[in-house]
């Protein structure tokens, strides 16, 4: 199984293959984060509240259980004030 | 953030604090493997279908959003016959 670990450390994840497509499941510690995209990511929060700012949009905040959609090849940036626990779906 | 690997890294697991204590996400690839509490765990399904078999218990299989209870000092098993993806709750 893959392990990767970005921000030193402060983002990890690993990869998992669904009935729903390729994903992956992580922890992202507090902190402020820019992540990139190449394909569609659907983002579920799975513990923890995690703010979202996608291309062109405001700062919004997503609780447990609730997910955001990313579009393909931009940029986006989140930011955690607790320990967030996520799963996020590639869809190539 | 703590990185576990178990069973040549067939499960592995990333800790998390949350506003219900200390916890691990983690994903358990196809097999079958033995456990051991040493508190209570509350196992939440986060993806795929996880059987488990309790002591004094039969096989039972919980899918995604449902989750089983664990005294502490036992130990039980799971098998996995996809990639599951998992939140345990350590309840000290």
């Amino acid at each position: 199984m893959k392990h990767n670990s970005y921000f030193d450390g402060k983002v990890q994840s690993l990869a998992i293959t669904t009935s729903q497509g390729p994903a992956t499941v992580g922890v992202i510690e507090p902190g402020k984060y820019s992540f990139g995209t190449d394909c569609e990511e659907h983002m579920h929060v799975v513990s923890g509240t995690l703010k979202a700012k996608l291309p062109g949009g405001d700062w919004k905040e997503y609780a447990q259980g609730q997910h955001f959609v990313v579009p393909p090849n931009v940029k986006f940036d989140v930011e955690a004030t607790n320990d967030v626990a996520y799963l996020c779906y590639y869809k190539r």
